[in-house]
C-alpha cells in the first residue's frame, strides 16, 4: 500500500496582518507546518491555528524560522550552529507549550524558508538543527528535502526523518531543486506535477530537468494555501493520489 | 523550622549585551527567574542561563515579560486577558523546551515589571496568566505579589502559589508596595531591611508605612544581582536568614 | 468658500504581509498618514507608498506609532514625554527621507491608534508630541481629535495644527469619540454619516450623543481604506462634499 | 599638511542595555559613528548620543546596519538592493532628525558590521547603499574600507566618500583585511599599529601580510570605545600622530 503525507505551512498571520487561506487547505493537507514566531506567527495566531488543525484532524508540527519578521525568514542569515540549534528549540517549545495545553502531540518539524534551504546544503547547520529537536522531544520528526544534506544529518544525529518532495518544481540531476532563478524552476503544467508526485510515490522515481530519472524519496508533498487556486490544487491532488490508490495520511502514519 | 526561599531575575542579556551579575548572585539565591526572550534574554542566554543554574543547583523558573525589549517589559502594555494568557503560554514553553533538554523541571513562573505589577492589582489579567500557567503545566508555581489580587488568580485557578515579598521596598497598609513615585518607597537601611524580612518569615508581620502591623505570607524574597552592592546584600541577607534559623531553600521546598 | 481634508491611513503593510487597499482609497483622498515602521510600514513599503501618494498628488504626512507591531500600535503603552518625543522623531525622520527623496514637502504628522488616543486626554504626552513635531521641521502640521488636549497642545509648543473629525462616530458632549465599547460608537447608516459631516464643515456643529449640539472644528475628515466598502464610501463622501459645495483639498490648503 | 580622522561607533546602547565607553572616547575622535535602531541604538540613546557629540565637537555619522539586534547587525544577511538603499534611507532619515533638531549638519554614513563587510566585496550591494545615501542628501560623505568595491561604488554613484584604515588589523596583498579567522589577522602590538598606520598616512603604504608593501588610503582610522584598554589606546594614537605632526581632524576636514 503507498502512502504520503500533505503539508502545507499555515499559521503565518502576525497581528493584525492575515495571511493564507488556513481554514480551506486544513480540510486537505495530512501535516501542517506552524509558524513559531520568528519569521511569522504570534502566540494568539498559534493558539488559533493549533485549535484549528485539532478540528481537522491534521497532524501538527513546528514551522521554525530566521528571527526575520520584516523579510518573512525568507533572507539568508549567517547564524552559528549554536544559534541555529537555541533557535529551533526555542520556537519547537513555543509552540509544543500550544500542542500541549491542546492535548495533541507535535508530530514533526520543519525549518522555514531560507531556513530550510540552508539546511539541505549546509551540513552543520543540519546537524545543529537536529539537535535542537531531539533537545526538546527525540521523538519529533524532521521534515527535509529529499535526498539533502538535511536528510543525512537526521540520520547521523538519530532522529525520525521524512522526505519531502515538492510537486511543481524541477529537480537537478543530483537530486537538488532548479533554482527559481532560472526560467524551468517550475512546473506549470498542475497535471504534470500531479503525474510526477504519483510516481514519485509509487516508483521512487523523477525525471530530473536533463530528462534523466532520478531517484527520490516522497514521504511528504509540499503544497499551499496562499490562495484559491492553490487550495483547489490541493484538494485535486489529494483526489487523484486516492484514485491512484495512494492513501494520504501523515508523516508518521506515511514513516512508521 | 522556618523555610523561606531567595529569588533573582536573571538571563536578562541580549545578544550582544550583558547585563546582571549572574554568575555571582546565583550563589545565594535557590530559585531563579529567567527571561525569556520578550523583555530580555534570547535563545543562546537561555540556554547559558539554564547550564549555570543547574550547576549552582538553583531552581529554575520562568520569568515571561511584555513584547517591549525596547522598555524591558517595564511599561505598562494594555493587553486583553488572551493576549496575556498566549503570551505566558508562548514564553513559558521555549524556556521550557531548555530546561527539558537540560533535564530540569521548571519549578514556577514570574511574571515580569509591568506584567508582574498588572498583575497584582487587575483580577482579570492575574486569571489569565495562571491560566497560561496551568496550561502549559498545571505542576508549576507561580509566583506572585504577597496578599495581591495575583495570589488569589491562582487560586481560583487552582495553580501551586508562592508569595513573594521585598526587602528593600516599605508597604501600605492594604499590602500593597509604597509606589516608588513617593520618597518613603524603599528602605535603604539593609540592615533594617533585613530584620524586617526576618519578622515576615518569622511572624507574618511587617510595619507598614503608616506605622501600623499588618499580616504578610513570605514564601519567597525577591533580591537582585545587578551590581556588586547588590550580589553583597544577597550573600549577606542569606548569611542571616540562616544565622536566625531559617533555612533558605527553593520555592517548591518552602511551599511544599 | 468652504474647504476639508480627507485623510486616510495608508503605507500599513509589512514585509510579506499585504494590508489596505492604498492604491485605491489614494484616488479620493487629500491627504494621506504613512505608517513609519513602528505599529506597520517598513522602508521598502515606505518607499512605495510615498511614489504612489506622488503619483495621484496626495499630501503626505507621517504615521507614527507605538513600537508594537504585534498590537498594531492599538494598544496603549504607558511610555514617558521623553520617550514619545524621541519616538516622534525617529519615526517622522525615517519617513522625511523619502519623502525628501520624492522631492515632495512632508505636510503633517497625525499620531496613530493608542498613540493619537492618549495624546487626545493627556496633556504632558500631547506636548512631548508636538515638540518632536517641532524638532524635525517647525513647518509640519499637528493632525490631532477636534476639541482635544492635543490640539490645545500643538497651540501651547507653536506648531501649526489641524483639527480632525470622524464621520462614522459619535461625539460626547465634551467633544470626545463616544468609546467604541458603547453599542452607540459609531454611525451605521452612511447617509447620516455624511449629513453629519457636511454640516461640520459648514456650521462647526455636530449633534452629541446626548441629543444636544456641540462644536466641532472639522478640518479634515478622518476616512479608511480597508475594504471594497470603505473605499466607496470615500468615494461617495467627497462627491457628496463637492456636491454641497465644499472644496475637498488637502490640510495645508485647508488650514492655510 | 598630513590630516586623519579617527572614527568610532558610538550610541549602541538599546534600552536598558548599556555598552561601550562613549563619553570618554569622545574626548579623542574627530568622528563618531551613531547606530540608528536596526543593529543597535534606540531613539532616547540617539538623542542622548547627538547631544553628547555636540558637546564634544565631534562630526556625527550615521552608522546603519542590518534589522538584526539579536545579531548586533553582525551576521550576514541576503537582502536585496533596493532593500539595502531603503534600509539605508530609513536609519539615515531617523537619525537625521536628531541631528537636524541639535542644529549639526550630519557629515557622514558608515554601514555597520556585516552591512559594510558585504559592501566591500559586493558592488551592487555597495551601489544601493550610496544611491540611499545620495537619495537622503547628497553632500553626505559614504565612509568605507580603503581600496574596496565600496569606494568604486561611491565614486560611481558620484557621492562623497572617505577612505578607512584599520590600525589593529593585517592586510592582503589585495587590499583587503586577513579574515577574522586566521591567526595573524589582528596586529596584537599597539606600537607597530600606531607605526604603521603613521606610515599609511603619510606614506599611503602598508606592508601586507605576505610582507609586500601596498598602497592604501587613509581617510580616517577606526578606533574602538569598548573597554578602558581600547579609549586607552585612542588617546595614544591621537596623540602620536600629532607628535608626528599629523592633524587629527573630521572627515569632512581630511577629504575638503
Amino acid at each position: 500500500m503507498y502512502k504520503v503525507d500533505l503539508n502545507a505551512d499555515i499559521g503565518e498571520s502576525f497581528g493584525n496582518y492575515t495571511i493564507g487561506m488556513d481554514a480551506e487547505v486544513q480540510k486537505y493537507i495530512t501535516s501542517a507546518n506552524v509558524a513559531c514566531g520568528y519569521h511569522a506567527g504570534d502566540p494568539i495566531v498559534m493558539e488559533k491555528t493549533i485549535a484549528l488543525a485539532k478540528e481537522n484532524g491534521v497532524a501538527v508540527g513546528a514551522h521554525p524560522g530566521f528571527p526575520d519578521l520584516m523579510g518573512f525568514g525568507r533572507r539568508k542569515m549567517m547564524i552559528s550552529p549554536a544559534e541555529a540549534k537555541a533557535y529551533i528549540m526555542y520556537q519547537v517549545g513555543a509552540l509544543k507549550a500550544f500542542t500541549d495545553a491542546a492535548g495533541l502531540k507535535m508530530q514533526h518539524v520543519k525549518p522555514h524558508g531560507a531556513f530550510y534551504n540552508m539546511a539541505a546544503v549546509d551540513e552543520n547547520l543540519a546537524i545543529a538543527i537536529c539537535e535542537g529537536i531531539k533537545a526538546v522531544d527525540p521523538d519529533l520528526i524532521m521534515l527535509g528535502l529529499a535526498g539533502s544534506k538535511h536528510i543525512s544529518a537526521a540520520e547521523k544525529v538519530g532522529i525520525r526523518v521524512a522526505s519531502e518532495v515538492f510537486a511543481d518544481r524541477n529537480y537537478m540531476e543530483d537530486g537538488t531543486l532548479v533554482p527559481r532563478s532560472r526560467s524551468d524552476a517550475k512546473i506549470a503544467d498542475p497535471e504534470l506535477a500531479i503525474t510526477r508526485v504519483i510516481r514519485m510515490v509509487k516508483e521512487g522515481k523523477v525525471e530530473a530537468v536533463t530528462g534523466k530519472d532520478i531517484d527520490i524519496k516522497a514521504d511528504s508533498i509540499c503544497v499551499h494555501g496562499d490562495n484559491p487556486k492553490a487550495v483547489d490544487f490541493v484538494r485535486t491532488i489529494r483526489e487523484k493520489l486516492q484514485a491512484e490508490g495512494i492513501e494520504v495520511v501523515n508523516i508518521a502514519e506515511v514513516t512508521g
